[in-house]
């Protein structure tokens, strides 16, 4: 089945939300006096972030939009770092760091290519503000913001892949899902959509992010300039 | 309170329907040996619409998206008109002209300018995909798609321009519909919503659209480049 448009994980696959992360803490809490390993830091906040969307996923918890669960996650970690003196509108400003995280070098260029041939949008378990925001903030030009929010369900919920093909009026099959993670594209996969692997070897600092699939995937490239490539011949 | 983004009607007040209708009518039907006043042909259809839509918010019907009732709507016009013959292929392509619309003149150019600007989101009684396909087709520029089918029920229910807003992650009063009818915007201020109506005096016909607003709003142009304008200058 031809593919008529590509979804996007966002977050390690189109953004380096590591060192931006990093970045961030850095500049709202170093000017408190508060010193750290940064990249540990945002390590630390990031690897909150899926339990406690299981929580959601298994009904523990209600659908809440993503910034509230980026919260709850910064005040854990600031607790944890003994850095209970941090004030409310600094938590709120850090938490923003989340919509306005800098993409990958490739992923400007591959999506003005690709936009060419498909129709674009992200399917990220971030929600529409969050979506909009890094969008204006990277120059994206999405044809629709899906995922998560309009499912009202995290990913790798089947049907947040699902509702995002629908959205477009698509069969599923007629969908691509683009991610860096195996476990999403799995996912996507079992949903019916077809899948493409791209590789970010450094998402969780060099040579720790997937370089290879550990899944069966449709496509796979070394980047999203790789994959436009790729696409424009085989499509 | 600043505006942060803009919300739009669609049909009439970015796109001329009426003779994009007619004319996608016309080309579809005409081969087959019918011939009517193709614009009578489109004020029917589009006469459908309202009524369509007030089964969807009295509860009678479930919520669905636009083109299903957009569908109903032809086969009925098709049956007043006489013209069962025509075939479900026709009946489905030409259902699909919905999905086409030519924008009016002025358009293009004021979206780029409000979007240096604003948050810039469709606010439609129009379902995702059909939003998709229109800015598309007249090459805009959406930050998000908002509107029925995200709120999962059709304008002029409150609740379609406040879910509208709170996706964008903004207050009510942070946020503008702007729309070339009064009752939309009547409707999107009492959702607590600032409101801007543009004029579109030819909507359904020389002279039988809304030159002036007949309820209270913010900004009133003559057309959306004026708005433009306008705002520019006062935020």
């Amino acid at each position: 089945m031809a593919i008529k448009a590509l979804i996007f994980d966002v977050f390690g696959t189109l953004v380096d939300w590591r060192s931006s992360i990093a970045q961030a803490s850095q500049k709202h809490l170093s000017p408190l006096g508060l010193q750290t390993n940064w990249l540990e830091f945002a390590d630390a906040w990031r690897q909150e972030y899926d339990p406690a969307m299981e929580k959601v996923r298994s009904g523990q918890r209600g659908f809440c939009k993503l910034d509230e669960l980026h919260r709850d996650n910064l005040d854990l970690i600031l607790k944890r770092w003994g850095w209970d003196q941090v004030n409310e509108v600094t938590r709120q400003e850090l938490n923003k760091a989340w919509h306005q995280l800098e993409a990958w070098a490739d992923v400007g260029e591959a999506m003005t290519l690709l936009r060419q041939q498909f129709l674009l949008a992200p399917c990220s378990n971030g929600h529409i503000a969050l979506m909009v925001n890094l969008a204006r903030h990277n120059q994206w030009h999405w044809d629709a913001i899906l995922g998560a929010e309009i499912a009202q369900d995290y990913k790798p919920q089947a049907r947040v892949y699902q509702a995002a093909a629908s959205a477009l009026g698509l069969a599923f099959n007629e969908t691509m899902m683009v991610a860096a993670h195996s476990s999403d594209l799995e996912a996507a996969a079992k949903a019916g959509l077809q899948t493409a692997f791209i590789a970010r070897p450094d998402e969780y600092g060099p040579g720790l992010g997937e370089s290879k699939p550990t899944t069966r995937v449709d496509v796979e490239a070394e980047n999203l300039l790789a994959l436009a490539q790729l696409l424009a011949k085989t499509n």
